[in-house]
């Protein structure tokens, strides 16, 4: 950590924090293994009963034949994709501009599978019908991400899921689901998990996202898929001796979060009409469509930047670490919110954003 | 677990187990966080105190000037050959036929990488100099694993390894060291694991063999190199963005086990000779050079098993949990010493070894 970036000390020192489960610490292990029996035996090479079990219960709750746990989605996506090409002959994938494979994965879609991806949409919007329907590249299989991340959590219309998942069906194209906050849209859609995924040919969940474990990823779909996950797996290096220690916090912490997925996304939607009410702040998507959007300040960072030092010194409340310039006038972060929410004082928050609008008014 | 399996069931009720450091249990991360703050942070994707401190703690032992924490050894060792033979332009190496990569990693490493082996010297002993010399392919890069654990964990002369390196730089190819269980070769061959090191370009070390960790892998070399690997474990999918459960109880299991491989290696000594005195018992090497070698029986498994199971029965000392059928008239294991040994009840040894030189005498 970068000693000399003040909104990041400012955001610290902060009593409470708007967004999120909590601090990224030691304890959340600790926790997560309290109650845990010492003599219970480590998983071995992704068999025994700690990783049976789990893999069993995420198969169950996503309504899929096998679910298989991964260290990591970035292995766990490239891996399902790489399954879908070879089924089919063809290297090639479509997913939005944005997607975690292209920007966050040092390539290695390319890198180790030569996998080519056909980039579908724009980068402001989500992957529609239209888009499927006009791609001209065969492809072996179709990537959505539901919220799409990096566009403040957006979601296209159930009914063009399912339009899609008919599309990709007839067509012949495997149709897969980076999840990775899968059941942060549960409550949106006002469908279950499993029948969400059952317009997909193979899914991937992320454990530490909403759920709020420590690391690690599931990868699920019909037996013969996950099977062949699993040669990939030890292939890249991901089939450890013992995953234990991600597991049981996944677990742990599935059976805290998963059931309160409704109250975060009503959380967000308080929350953004918040930033909303405030001058020169708009969130994306105005309205959020599960437990995250971004927050959007229409100024410079070096302009923001000392107004959220000083509401975070005033009130105790940290809003962000970080800004990320969009533009010269331009700012934005992102929040997830989480348990920490439902814990802040409500007369602070309050002072949180008419302080925001003052100054944001001031500054414009 | 096959619960039909008679000799793992006798094994497991034993008292006392002649190998290794304990069961695979859940306690074993327990202990490792029983001390530590909760409130340390976790390491975010390779960044942060815990990690940062683990990999100058194991640059240092290694004499080496940079090392990468990684969640194994298999991703740890496919990207190192991968910097090599990308730097040089050639994707051909070369290694033991027994070697790791080339019989336990699902071919990673020519499925992900497309980089082709050279199989040097034979299965039954390790590569010598004239190997090296006599090889025709041109290479990137050399692997020796030392000690070579499928052949009972058998060395080549340190002297040989001199020339092996000497031979390598002047030919341009570069030398990595498999060194799972580098540490416990540390005794025998009477030089600091820094030594060791320097007659190599790159080297991994595990953290769950005789340091006793959970999982994870050591890579390192110079800072280019090790930069390099980063960008790989991206790409892998190991740039998890918690790895502390594993750095954490590698780094308190370092501090236990490394200063104590002497005295494992000379339990190894002890013990292979012991069974060497039994009748149609030997082990291979006949006398260890590290914590490890392979017991063989000369009989088929069917006639051994029940000869285990009732030692284990009498005495309540485990010694293996498997066989291995080599041939209908020769069945195996590996022993690797660790804590547990120097906790037997010497008598009850003794008679382990007088009933199972009774037993194999009647058999043969």
């Amino acid at each position: 950590m970068n000693k000399k970036d003040p909104l990041l000390e400012a955001f610290i020192q902060t009593k409470y924090q708007v967004a999120g489960h909590g601090k990224r610490q030691i304890q959340l292990l600790k926790d997560a293994f309290q109650e845990v029996d010492g003599e219970l035996g480590s998983d071995i090479y992704g068999r025994g009963k700690v990783i049976e079990d789990f893999q069993d219960k995420m198969a169950a709750y996503l309504g899929k034949e096998s679910a298989v746990f991964f260290p990591s989605g970035t292995m766990a996506q490239q891996i399902a994709l790489r399954i879908w090409c070879d089924k089919k002959g063809i290297k090639k994938v479509a997913y939005h501009p944005l997607c975690h494979l292209e920007i966050h994965e040092e390539d290695g879609l390319k890198e180790l599978h030569h996998i080519e991806p056909v980039l579908l949409a724009d980068e402001s919007r989500v992957i529609e019908l239209q888009d499927v329907i006009s791609m001209e590249e065969e492809i072996a299989c179709l990537l959505l991400e539901l919220p799409q991340r990096e566009i403040g959590g957006q979601l296209p219309e159930y009914e063009t899921l399912e339009q899609i998942s008919s599309y990709c069906r007839e067509k012949g194209i495997k149709l897969h689901l980076d999840g990775a906050r899968l059941l942060e849209i549960v409550p949106y859609y006002q469908k279950t998990a499993a029948e969400i995924c059952s317009l997909f040919d193979s899914v991937y969940v992320s454990v530490y996202k909403g759920i709020g474990g420590i690391a690690g990823a599931i990868l699920a779909g019909d037996r013969d898929f996950t099977e062949q996950s699993k040669v990939w797996k030890r292939r890249h290096g991901g089939d450890l001796i013992s995953l234990y220690p991600y597991i049981i916090s996944a677990n742990y912490y599935f059976d805290q979060h998963s059931h309160k997925m409704g109250q975060y996304y009503e959380n967000a939607k308080e929350l953004a009409e918040l930033f909303n009410s405030c001058e020169g702040v708009s969130t994306k998507p105005l309205q959020p469509v599960s437990n995250m959007f971004h927050v959007h300040f229409h100024a410079s960072r070096e302009k923001i930047e000392p107004i959220l030092i000083e509401i975070y010194e005033e009130t105790s409340i940290g809003l962000t670490s970080y800004l990320r310039e969009s533009s010269d006038v331009d700012c934005s972060y992102e929040v997830s919110i989480g348990d920490q929410y439902a814990a802040l004082p409500i007369e602070k928050v309050k002072r949180v954003f008419k302080l925001l609008d003052e100054k944001m008014g001031n500054q414009l």
